[in-house]
């Protein structure tokens, strides 16, 4: 969370004189985003009205190549009603622009906020605006690989390996076997979209229990709709504690349904994408803390936190993504 | 400029409940203050209009007890039609609330941006607001001692040792005695009144040429007015090689003048001050420069920028503060 390269006023007003959106009112660098630099804009808008957006600037981890599908997505999903932020063209109409060697993009500004302790309420509508978006999502042109899949995880936990992982947890080594079996997963079988692949509590605006915006699509690919809903169910409903919430869970599992009933197939498989789904984060945190020297200024994320949510998703079965 | 404390969705908006603001809408952490975290919030409004407004909680080097002094200050200037924000008080009529054992006040927001190239139009428009707001400030009832003043930088720099000060680079341990003769500079026998001290142009807010906010008055204290204007003439009118710009120093003067004519004893003395606010900086940045490792994350100022700033002022004498 930072904002990582200093745009001054001027190169803002300069930048922003490539879209028709009026003149820069105001600037803040904001603190989101933990690969981009973000400001949020007010400009004197178009037709004199204020108008706000946010800019983002690509620092790394994202591949240029990857941005037409990203950016696309968003119009595509906001052109049919999903709540997610349009990308603002440039006057020439171009969805992000090049400024100090980096791509930037103008997005557009949703209001909202994001929940900390999510209420069955909020999760069911999460659940449901997943499955609005993937029904949304299926007929979008492009496509992207999921960089983060199954295989990924188990190459990212061998990199580790067992030693390295027994030295942050005696639990850890395990999970490579466990990664095996996910790798082993038939994905592709499954009903595919373009999917969101992130969608933690972070990543969702809302009012009340009104989602008002999806963000942060920079995960999105290509992939098993139910990997989407396992993913959101694994990043939503446990508590403080870390105890599993099962009122987040069947209101999630509702929401989502009343809008795409899950197909047997996927019922019967989505325990265990949800224990592959867990890998994938303790993987990417034992990754980063070993990479992190102990005494270094930046806080790791445990990634125990999600190897008990893989064990919770292993007792649970079924029953974690049952509606009752 | 951070984020230091983590306030959800929930907790902001049980915060934003004790104000008569309407319903929180939106909230992002900005990366503005190098005390205090920020949030840029926006409510549904008193009357259903949307508002927008700058909530800071104070983290660290502010004294509480200097609380009511800032934020009135801002009351006192904004009632007057000077270009600050005002303090939005809770219900029950307090400027600031105690939230985590920290305390936090809800500041009206205002548009525009911080120049970091600034042109002579825009030096002259901060040169008349400065005046403008020390006429105002004059009459407010409270009043605070000024803690980084030139007895205080000499005592940071003997802190830091000729050694210690030599070690950095072979120009600053001089700057000891040059510190000396600014703490024994009678100012208080200058016209007073309540003063910004830190007026950079990162706490200035502007559209094109017009001044639309002063910011961050967290330096503000009951002194010399000439230690204001020589303070932000040594922070605005060097060029992005450090050298003196001529045409922002005659504007900001002239600016400055047009509102409240220089007294003959201010005009003679200004250089010497100039020299003393240049040094509060040399001071500071050596202290923080000596106490961070070099191998911090942190990005340390180089104490040199504003070693050199006082040779400029050395060289020029009156030069610097002539209107012509």
């Amino acid at each position: 969370m930072a904002v990582y390269t200093h745009l001054g006023a001027e190169e803002l007003s300069r930048l922003i004189a490539h879209y028709d959106v009026g003149e820069l009112v105001s600037a803040k660098g904001i603190a989101e985003g933990v690969s981009n630099s973000n400001w949020l804009i007010e400009t004197s808008g178009a037709e004199g009205q204020g108008a706000r957006f946010i800019l983002t600037m690509y620092e790394r981890r994202i591949e240029l190549s990857d941005l037409p599908y990203f950016l696309g997505l968003l119009d595509h999903l906001s052109a049919k009603g999903c709540p997610v932020p349009r990308t603002i063209h440039d006057s020439a109409g171009a969805a992000y622009r090049m400024e100090q060697g980096k791509a930037v993009a103008l997005i557009e500004f949703l209001p909202g906020v994001s929940p900390t302790q999510p209420s069955p309420d909020q999760a069911h509508a999460v659940g449901q605006v997943l499955a609005e978006m993937h029904l949304c999502s299926g007929d979008f042109t492009r496509s992207r690989a999921n960089t983060m899949g199954f295989a990924d995880n188990l190459a990212v936990l061998e990199k580790c390996g067992a030693q390295g992982l027994a030295s942050i947890n005696a639990d850890l080594p395990a999970m490579i076997q466990h990664a095996h079996k996910a790798a082993a997963l038939d994905m592709g079988a499954l009903p595919q979209a373009n999917i969101h692949a992130d969608l933690f509590p972070d990543n969702v605006l809302m009012l009340g229990s009104e989602v008002t915006g999806l963000i942060d699509f920079y995960f999105a690919c290509t992939g098993a709709m139910a990997l989407d809903l396992a993913t959101t169910h694994a990043a939503w409903c446990f508590d403080g504690a870390n105890g599993y919430n099962a009122d987040l869970g069947r209101a999630m599992v509702a929401g989502y349904e009343s809008v795409r009933p899950l197909t047997d197939k996927e019922r019967a498989i989505l325990p265990d994408i949800a224990k592959g789904a867990a890998l994938r984060f303790v993987a990417s945190r034992a990754e980063d803390w070993l990479d992190t020297p102990d005494d270094a200024l930046v806080t790791r994320k445990d990634p125990m936190e999600f190897a008990q949510r893989w064990h919770v998703y292993d007792e649970l079965g079924e029953k974690a993504f049952s509606r009752a």
